[in-house]
């Protein structure tokens, strides 16, 4: 068994679940908007490699408590639908890292504390589904624990235009949070 | 994707750290009575499962941080060292649930309070490696939680016979475990 | 040493921050609106107290880790300020419960899991200060944790009628809280 | 209301259960070391200060939840019992620190974790009662935080010299705890 070798990193980037069954009942309003998202995260994701910024998937394991994320993946990946685009579109790489969440936050019930301090990271960089619920939920325990959160706005979704400009100004305001465009990020800057 | 639907249940089965690379450097004197303990407790879980009671393997992620526990046993399965001997007689059976654990104890940075709370049990049975590390260590968070402990010695190992008895020794008077061999467990005689 | 007994109660009525120096910048525009929060609340928790539905101040230390409550009630009690008035009108009476929370979630860092496990409580009211910070933190956590919540829109208060409005629209929407004047609490119903 | 800055340290000092009304059952046998072990913990506690290192008295609330160390301690230091002289020996100064422990470690259910975290202490000396169960566990919870943990032998007891001795050598063996007497820390040797 190889075994990862961490990295260290003050920042590490987080994608919640991105990969997604969509099969709620709001999930026809969030299939447009979340490819959309899931896009700039992409793009946001292959950066944050080339930065030697960590990535790590924070998904919801829906209910599948077999701590088996690489079946989801190619399970969700097959197929035509929005949910399978999207799979292919962000699924992981060699070197990324994933935590198996059991509720909204990616904290709650997850190792995601122990692998932020054993990486050094003080900083996040959240992108993922959906906005209000998930991301805000995250972002509202990376703040009680004193993390700097980037929740970029062009890399986040949500039901309605309404729903996600609400998060993002509450995670702005109170949270403390960012939410400029990824590209704006100061990490990017320091090439 | 099939969404696994949880069970009910009062009681559940921990089997912890079976799927082991047994690559550290004690790991020669474990080898040998860790494969007497995963004997009896692959006929335990055989019993458990037949009695509908939930196995959940809490394992070690052992430094991969990439929730892919189906792969680790794929992986480590193979060949004919003590581990893959070990892997083949306890790997998970359909319907099995897991957890991947970041430290020792079953609980720390793991959706396991989560889990047991969704599934209703108030009392653990825990088998695995080793008896006075993580063994010890899940059972005293258990023991922490208000949880009834049933640790039985036939299913379970350390390095030396001294350690395994001093650690249930531990367990027995202090964390309020039953450290009796599994076939006297009170389940078994309700059938 | 007198030690407490705790209660058993399917329902607990949380009063988060009202015990509260008020000394930070925007304290003045919530000083109003608070204290006619803290006089409804003083009611709901007088008819809690009737009910033998458990009080639990959870209150922020505000930086001081002394674990001393009282000390803190008493002295923001003293004069004519708003804290002061708050104070006085909101005290713990004889067998509130408190916990002291370091953070703005009343479950960060407290007992406060531990306490609402050992009194039974499936159900809380949550009363206090500010709605769109401390109260919507609280409730985030609480819903994480399967607890269902009731937040009477009487019984808190922020520092502008759209800030409080907003939170309670996500309480309700997201968060699935009861957001009802007190007063329309199905307990009370029960008389 | 006087805010406590809290002091940075990479190290702190916790006094665990030396506040304590020694009204269990096998307290009687408890009673004698654990005198001699608070007369130990009282200079160790007062070179601490010397030093700048934060004392933390992290105490059972023996099952009152008021969040009133302080009534506490005034209560049990009165009278002339081995808790009382206990009481008077090892109790708070100015600038100390409080956290309330619900259960048996100090790491379960209290804000130590956070305290800690802003003092930015990364290495613990542990003192108190009883050294095979509050303070095994919370050197275990310490462990598997990553934290150096110095648990001096003279300055912790257990009822039995065996029950001691056994706990300080899992402390040692596994936990990688030191347990030289207090005079010999290092950090002493920095005069």
């Amino acid at each position: 068994m190889i075994k990862t070798s961490l990295p260290k990193s003050r920042r590490a980037l987080l994608l919640v679940d991105f990969i997604n069954p969509l099969n709620f009942p709001e999930a026809a309003q969030l299939a447009g908007p979340a490819l959309e998202a899931a896009a700039s995260a992409r793009e946001l994701a292959d950066a944050a490699r080339a930065h030697q910024i960590p990535v790590i998937f924070a998904n919801d394991n829906f209910g599948r408590w077999e701590s088996d994320f690489k079946s989801m993946v190619k399970e969700l990946g097959k197929g035509r639908s929005p949910t399978a685009t999207m799979t292919r579109l962000i699924r992981p790489k060699s070197g990324d890292l994933a935590v198996l969440k059991p509720m909204h936050s990616a904290f709650y019930g997850t190792p995601l504390d122990i692998l932020l301090s054993q990486i050094g990271a003080r900083s996040l960089i959240i992108a993922g589904l959906a906005t209000d619920i998930c991301i805000q939920l995250t972002a509202a325990d990376a703040f009680l624990r004193g993390l700097d959160v980037h929740a970029p706005e062009d890399c986040t979704a949500a039901e309605t235009p309404d729903k996600k400009s609400r998060a993002l100004a509450y995670m702005a305001d109170i949270l403390k949070c960012e939410t400029r465009p990824w590209r704006k990020a100061r990490w990017l800057k320091k090439e």
